[in-house]
C-alpha cells in the first residue's frame, strides 16, 4: 500500500504543479497516470508544439513546460505510479481513501485530487482478432521503457509523430526496426519525416508501405506478424519479430472515474469554484481540465490556480485546527523534502566608508 | 480623451497579463499606473529577488518576470499612462466609464479592470517644511526619465536599494551625484553596496553620512539643499544642486479607489469569484492582489487566472450577443495588433519513398 498526503490522479501540468504547491505546505504527493510518462496532453499530444499563453512565457514548447514543472516540483519528491489507470476508490472509516489501479496497485491518502484532464489516455487498438492475447507479451500500445527493446526485432505500425519518433529512437536500440503504415504519406514534424527517410536510405529502418499488420504470430509471446501489402496486387507475408508496437494514438476517456459517485456534467466533474474546487464528496477535489463550473476555461494556467487554492483546503483537512499563514516564496524560501533549500540572497547591511 | 476596450488600473503582473488575454479576444487595453514603470510590486519592491512559485519557473527574478510579461503582451500594443494616479470614475449614459488621473488625463472605456494590487504606490516624503513647493521643480520622489538628469547636479537621499541603484546609474549620467544617508550603513544587495563603495573611492559619488537633508534652497526651482551632519558635533551646511531626489521608499495606498462606490473589505475590493471577478458595479472588475473573496490568496499566479476569466466577461459586455469559442493558442496561433503572427509549425504530410 502506497500512502501519501495528497493522492493526485493525473500527472498532467495541473497534477505536477499541485505537487509543488502542496510541498510549500509540507504535504507529500503521489501521482497515478495511465501514461508511461508525466505531462498529460502536453507530452502525449503536442510535446514539440509551442504554447503562447502560459503567463510570462511568450512561447514554450509543451514538452519543455512539462520539464520545467517536473524540475520545479522535484524538491518535493513526488511518487509516481505510471502506466496504470486509477479504477476504484473506497472511503475508509478514518475518512481516508483507497484508490486501486487496473494493475491492482493500492494507494491510501486523506485527500484525493483528481487532475485527470480529458480522461485517462487509452490506446486506439488495431482490429486484429487475437491482439488482446498478446498484450504485454510482445504487443505494446505505448513505450514505457525503451531498454526493453535492446537487441530485439521490433515492428512499429502507424503514420504519425509517435510512430516516426519511436522508429527513429529505437533504430539505435533495437536489433531491427520495421515501420509499417497503410499509406506512403506520413503526418508529422518535417524533421521527423526527413530523419526516417534518411534512416531508411541507410538501411537502419525497414519501411513497408502501403501495408497493414493483419495478424500476430506466436504462442505465449509474439514471434512475428502477418503483413498485408497493397500495391498493384494485394499480397500477404510474415515478418519475424519480438515486439509489435501499434502506435495509432491515445485518446482520453473519463472512464471509471465516472462511476465514483461524483457529480458529472458534460463529461467533467462539477466542483465548488466559489471556494476550493472540492467535489460533492468531501476530501475529493477536481482540478484542471477535468472539472467544470460556471465560466470554466480548459486552460493550463487555470489548472495552476485551482491547484493552489485546493492545496489550502487539503492542508486544513490534513492538519485540522492548525493555522496556516501564507508566506511568499521570495521571503520564506523553499524547503525541499530532499533537504535542499532555495532562498533569495539576503540584503546586506553594510557601512560605506 | 484616451479611449480603449479595457481600461486597466495598475500595471503590475496582473494588469500586464490582462493585456495579453484581452488581446487574444481582440480587445485593446490601456493601463494607468502611479509608478513610472510597469511591474507593480515586482519592479518597485523586489526586482532583483527570485520568485519560486511562478508555474513552470523553478526560479525567476521579479524584474525578469515583468520583462517577460511585457514581451508577451507587446503584440497587443497596450497604451500606458504612467506616473499618474487614477483618481475619479464616472459612469456615462452609454454605460462606459471615464477615469481621470491626478494630472487630469481622461480615459474612456466600456470595461474597467482594477488591478491595483495593494494600492497606488505613493512616496514616503521627508519631513522638510517647504518640500511640496518644489515638487516637479527639482524635487522628485521617483525617477521617471533618467535623461532629465544628464549634466545636472543631483542630490539623492536614502539608504536602501533605490538610493544605491540610482546613485550608481546616475553617476554615469549626471554632472555630480551626492548620496546622503542618515547612517553609515546601507541596506541592499551586496553588489550595489560594493559598487557604491567603489564609485565613492573613485570620486564618482560624493557620500555624506551620517547626515540628513533638512531644507531646500531655491525660488521657482531647486538651487540647493541644506544638510545637517551629525558626527562629533552637529553641523549644517549647504550644497548647490539642480535636483533633490529623496528615495525613502514607496508604499501602496488603496487611495481614491476606496471612494468609487465599490464594496470594500479588509482594504480590498469584494468580487464575485464564482463567476468572473466582477465588483458590485457591473462593468468594473477587480483582479489580482486588489480583490478579495473566500479563500483569496494574494499570489501572482492567482491574478493570472482571474485576469483570464475576467476577459471572457469583458468580451461579452463589449460584444453583446456575439458568441466566442475558446481556441488554443497552439492551434489557432496569436495574431498581434501590430500585424505580427505567432504560429506553431504545421505538421507535414509527406511520402517516404
Ligand atoms: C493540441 C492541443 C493544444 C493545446 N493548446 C493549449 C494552449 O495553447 N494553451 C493552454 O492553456 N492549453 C492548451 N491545450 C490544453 C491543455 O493541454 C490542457 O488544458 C492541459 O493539458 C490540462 O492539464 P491537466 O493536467 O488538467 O490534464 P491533462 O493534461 O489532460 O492530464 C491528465 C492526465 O490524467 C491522466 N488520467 C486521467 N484519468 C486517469 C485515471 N483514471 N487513471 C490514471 N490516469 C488518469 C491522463 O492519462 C492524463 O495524463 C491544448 C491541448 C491540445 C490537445
Ligand atoms: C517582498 C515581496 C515578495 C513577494 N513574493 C511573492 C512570491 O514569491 N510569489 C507570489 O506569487 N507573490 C509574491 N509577492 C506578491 C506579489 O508581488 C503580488 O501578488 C503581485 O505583485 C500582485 O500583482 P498585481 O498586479 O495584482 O498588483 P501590484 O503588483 O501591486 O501592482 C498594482 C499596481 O497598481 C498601481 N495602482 C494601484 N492603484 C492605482 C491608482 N489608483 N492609480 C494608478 N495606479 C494604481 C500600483 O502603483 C501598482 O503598480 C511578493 C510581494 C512582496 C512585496
Amino acid at each position: 500500500m502506497i500512502t501519501t498526503d495528497i493522492l493526485i490522479i493525473g500527472a498532467g501540468p495541473t497534477g505536477l504543479f499541485t505537487v509543488f504547491e502542496a510541498g510549500l505546505l509540507k504535504l507529500k504527493c503521489h501521482l497515478i497516470d495511465a501514461l508511461p510518462q508525466p505531462g498529460g496532453q502536453c507530452t502525449e499530444l503536442y510535446p514539440k508544439k509551442p504554447i503562447y499563453d502560459i503567463p510570462a512565457y511568450p512561447e514554450i514548447l509543451a514538452g519543455d513546460l512539462t520539464d520545467r514543472l517536473m524540475e520545479q516540483c522535484k524538491q518535493f519528491e513526488p511518487g509516481f505510479t505510471l502506466g496504470e489507470r486509477a479504477d476504484t476508490i473506497e472511503k475508509q472509516e478514518d475518512g481516508s481513501f483507497i484508490v486501486t489501479t487496473n494493475k491492482g496497485t493500492k494507494h491510501q491518502a486523506p485527500v484525493v485530487a483528481i487532475a485527470g484532464g480529458l480522461g485517462s489516455f487509452e490506446p486506439r487498438k488495431p482490429l486484429i482478432h487475437n491482439i488482446t492475447d498478446f498484450e504485454d507479451k510482445g504487443v505494446e500500445y505505448m513505450i514505457k521503457e525503451p531498454e526493453v527493446y535492446r537487441g530485439k526485432n521490433v515492428v512499429i505500425a502507424g503514420g504519425g509523430d509517435s510512430a516516426l519518433d519511436w522508429s527513429i529512437f529505437l533504430s539505435d536500440v533495437a536489433k531491427s526496426v520495421t515501420l509499417i503504415h497503410r499509406r506512403n504519406e506520413f503526418r508529422g514534424h518535417l524533421d521527423s519525416v526527413e530523419k526516417v527517410q534518411e534512416l531508411k536510405n541507410n538501411g537502419k529502418i525497414n519501411l513497408i508501405t502501403p501495408a497493414e499488420v493483419v495478424g500476430i504470430l506466436g504462442d505465449k509471446k509474439v514471434k512475428g506478424v502477418v503483413v498485408k501489402q497493397a500495391q498493384h496486387i494485394e499480397k500477404e507475408f510474415e515478418i519475424e519479430c519480438d515486439h509489435f508496437i501499434p502506435l495509432f494514438g491515445l485518446s482520453p476517456k473519463l472512464g471509471p472515474i465516472a462511476n465514483w459517485g461524483l457529480e458529472i456534467e458534460k463529461n467533467a466533474i462539477k466542483v465548488d469554484n466559489s471556494l476550493d474546487y472540492q467535489t460533492n464528496i468531501p476530501g475529493i477535489f477536481a482540478i484542471g481540465d477535468v472539472n467544470t463550473y460556471p465560466g470554466k476555461l480548459k486552460l493550463i494556467l487555470c489548472g495552476f490556480h485551482e491547484a493552489t487554492l485546493m492545496c489550502q483546503s487539503a492542508y486544513k483537512i490534513i492538519n485540522p485546527g492548525k493555522r496556516y499563514v501564507l508566506k511568499y516564496t521570495t521571503v520564506a524560501g523553499v524547503n525541499g523534502f530532499d533537504g535542499t533549500r532555495k532562498e533569495a540572497p539576503k540584503a546586506v547591511v553594510k557601512a560605506i566608508e
